[in-house]
């Protein structure tokens, strides 16, 4: 069976693979085996195709993409207890050294030895199978699709993000940016006790996804108006209790603290490449807590959790899905970033 | 007009009562004067008619009960600045001493100086109008009923203990108990993130009523299992991640450890007359944190906006209404405690 | 008698200053008359005189300077119950609204109602008697003398800072910066639990007097070494717990997240009057969270308390000791910033 | 070379182990091999001589005693890179299993299948040599000696305490019981920020050594007057802001919350075997939160800091010393509990 393989920049290919089927072929005692069954595609993903790097991660040699997985257990090592054969799951794509100080502490998101899928030179999981640790590894209930649940990984983000701004129940949040991120970051807000997260972007499209996913989100184009003055009418002037800033873009982060009230929170979610202006004053005279996040921690199965019970719903976020055999084609489709579309999924062979 | 005078135990009348007009003939600078329009009738209210006193409050004479309520700004302080009559609003019942030493830590609610409404000696609001403070009245969107409104002061006992456990999203809990508080706090539990909550009680009636208002409780019926089995075998022998204490009961408090996973929060909210027992060494191996609550702080304004925006819906809450006229009778009806109503409120004429 | 009143920017004088005995002739039922006998001098009250401004505070008309005091209880107003006639008391100079909402919370040093001694237009008390609200002065203990007292004050910002830090027993901390707030913040820092705090300053002469407060400060000189390369080498590349930015320097601020580890935590207390840089991908990398401080809440009682017990001593910090008569060169002698001095103090007539 | 055996109950022999030598013939990847120079004596290790069994743990076969050890590394594994053969060091004696669910969530030391130095049926460390995981043994730097580095063990105990607390600086504690773990956290509360601890006890003699260690230890005589009584005089009535239990007494336990302020913290370290009374009203009230502690996690890097740095000083708790041919009788005098002596220690032939 084929792999997708992104073999330089701006070059894929859907062929064997064999060099992984080895590395593979034999199970750890505490490692299962998992024929995939969805694969989302993440920004990343289109980044490394379209610019062959990310920061200092570069494409150098063939390199299979993809992960955002769910699958089935096909086989489980001697010592595995909590998964079976036939079980459906999705599974965290970062491994750390378990016994590394951070992975100690309980922050094994920031190990340094972190390996993560489809980031130079771990391979991803646009394939057939993958072998994983059982305890990153996340059996799904049956309510659960594989659809939603490759919606783990990207979902995993915004609950992160939520989680380290300790969400009180009836805060009030903004959300800056309507991209993928930023839509799962707003429907964790509301998952983790906001009452109403005002959500800002350029594009009126994507401020009408956001507004369609929940009658407590209320949607600011921000070249009409400004976060702080949308918020400062509807709080007296109080401002909101948390501000997430997800576009990535500098302009955005200069002014973050603006619709923030005292004592209130901001997070950063969005990578940023170069140092940002940071408004120093603004966030001393409201003696904010500013939360900086990578990735995610701890949050794979509470996500799972959530999606089973219903209290997040990613459904309306998946706007495309590709067969496998597509694939190519579905990364030239998401490399040209359509305004209506928020996540695009690929679906494998069974 | 009349109010409703708690005149001795077990005896009720609605009557003219001039002393709290007179009391209340001028506005302070930074009062309001609200005309009632919805009155809840809460537990205490009941028990100091039925037994004349709830520990060291006694009713020694005559007394307005009533403290769960919402109505209309008809006057206000010179200088008051954001509310205007006309505004309907609800009511935060205790006021603090702002200059005590609790009070400028910003735990109000457990400053000694606390005056609560229908607390011996202070009156409560089942009457025309009442005084009282701009910065504990909280105006109400158009959205919210007054009925809803005057279930805030419920409803945040609850949203209190979900705040005081610093729940995270995804995570799971138990709330023993499904009476009013019990039922709110569930509410607040899943509002606040959590991914699943399991109700606990004896009554199958009341059971029934928990289920109805999410698909994301399961019931327990404590006749036939208990939490910590349901709990153990829904997690895998982990646990949730938060125990609610809702019942009062020793017999339940006793065990409230059990369900709890490591590293676990159990929140005591129903008031224990007696020392209870404390499984000490349950609570170490797990390194559980207790938070012991007591009524709420901060929480008016987040319950209405959570009413606003439909975080929680407490409307099914609400079971039956009496008119005001009909107040003795309704104060004879819920001293039976009939199973199937949760909340029962009065209605003033306007 | 007379006060000290900055007249106008370069113009100070020692007169009567009669507005202010007018203004507070009687006293508050909550009110204490304090007869000052200790006051320090603030970089604040020298950049008022120097420059006439501090951002858009402006002095245009006459003002009494000085706000780090210290004196005895001459007269109390009618409700007082915790201060008596004969009691030494130090004062904490801002005063917020207690019923403002930022006030209720906790928050109150980030009410924008607060008035704050020696700015404008509020005056100071570089004069003979001020009156105060008993709730805002606190009692000390014979074992602390005036001069520590009027330490509390910029003592207050270091505790804050680390109490906002949440120090860890056994943390480690850098401070950049060895001004008085620098020195304050790493004593703070010790007292709050480091088991080590370097401190990084340009000023060998300043590191000296670091380095001569306790055998758990590390000077390092940033002309030769940075703080990163310091903390790299001693603990094995993890990093320190903490950094504390009192620097207020552009400079320093951008490389802040540098010597930080995993999971650790900036302070930011210098003020900056400009946007800074912000290395996003440092504190991403890191998941730093940043707390940004703006004066202090809460922890006067707990100074007077470490100064009373030798939990910290002040007394090193205190270089120079005026006379109230010679104050106005006290401000010459100030305003030259001599590399040897911490903090000058006058001493007013008793 | 011998180890010291408990054969049974009541029977102590110092004899050749050599199952013990065979079981640790060959170094894992990352182990190291210690040669042990200093032992303490615990009261779990004599609790096991005279009992012959800790609740559920029972001596049903000969096992080595000891736990709180330091000594010098003699042998590293393949992939050790943090330490070298000569290193001093101390070690932490309970290991988890890393890839398990409380593992990787940072709590390490509540995950169930944590293996635990001399504790049936894992032998302890009164023997020549032993072998242990590289990243939970711990170097020393040179100002901290072998006694002082295996007294961290039970400091470790004190300082968990004191963190979970989440002292600030300038708060009050009492701790109850003036015992060894009285004693280390009496000591963890001050140098985590505590002004004023009150250290309580029945014992004179205990409480004289526990005013010998620090001016800012206040002893409270339980024979002649109460915690509650002191600290309600010294504060005005307000209270402490934690309460530590450490005797393991039911009667003491039963009056935890009576010294502690509102909103304070009541910390359980003592192990209680039967369910204690807990004053559920007096914990409402003050909205107390209560932390249940199981041995530490986390502590061990940081006590040697602070043992380092003069931020704690055990050496006044070291009251005795044995040569390790005398540790049958050190156990025998250890079993009499002689009221004048804190910790006593083995110091095994080098």
């Amino acid at each position: 069976m084929k792999s997708l393989v992104l073999e330089e920049q701006h070059v894929l290919s859907l062929r064997d693979f064999p060099e992984i089927s080895r590395a593979e072929a034999t199970l750890g005692p505490r490692d299962v085996r998992i024929k995939l069954h969805t694969v989302g595609i993440c920004g990343s993903d289109v980044h490394y195709y379209t610019h062959g790097r990310i920061g200092p991660f570069v494409i150098t040699q063939p390199m299979i993409l993809g992960h955002e997985g769910a699958g089935t257990v096909v086989e489980i090592g001697a010592e595995v207890t909590t998964l079976a054969v036939g079980d459906r799951v999705c599974m965290e794509p970062g491994l750390p050294d378990p016994n590394s100080r951070a992975s100690r502490l309980g922050l094994y998101n920031v190990d340094p030895a972190v390996r993560f899928w489809a980031t130079p030179p771990v391979h991803g999981i646009l394939r057939p199978t993958c072998v994983h640790p059982e305890n990153f590894t996340f059996k799904l209930p049956d309510t659960v699709s594989f659809a939603e649940a490759a919606m783990v990984e990207p979902l995993a983000v915004g609950v992160h993000a939520a989680t380290k701004a300790r969400i009180k129940p009836g805060d009030t949040a903004v959300v800056l940016g309507a991209g993928p991120i930023g839509l799962v970051t707003a429907l964790s807000a509301l998952a983790a006790g906001c009452a109403r997260v005002y959500v800002a972007d350029l594009s009126e499209k994507k401020l009408e996804i956001a507004t369609s996913l929940s009658a407590a989100i209320t949607p600011i184009n921000v070249r009409s108006e400004s976060p702080a003055s949308v918020v400062a009418r509807d709080t007296d002037g109080w401002g909101v209790d948390v501000v997430f800033e997800a576009t990535g873009s500098a302009a955005a982060a200069a002014r973050v603290f603006e619709p923030l009230c005292p004592g209130g929170c901001v997070v950063m979610i969005g990578g940023q490449p170069e140092p940002i202006q940071y408004d120093a004053g603004a966030a001393m005279i409201r003696e904010a807590r500013v939360e900086n996040i990578f990735r995610y921690a701890h949050v794979f199965p509470r996500c799972v959790g959530m999606l089973a019970s219903g209290a997040i719903d990613v459904k309306p976020l998946i706007t495309r899905t590709f067969a496998f055999e597509d694939s190519v084609h579905a990364f030239v489709v998401a490399a040209s970033a359509p305004a209506s579309d928020v996540k695009m999924q690929i679906e494998l062979p069974q």
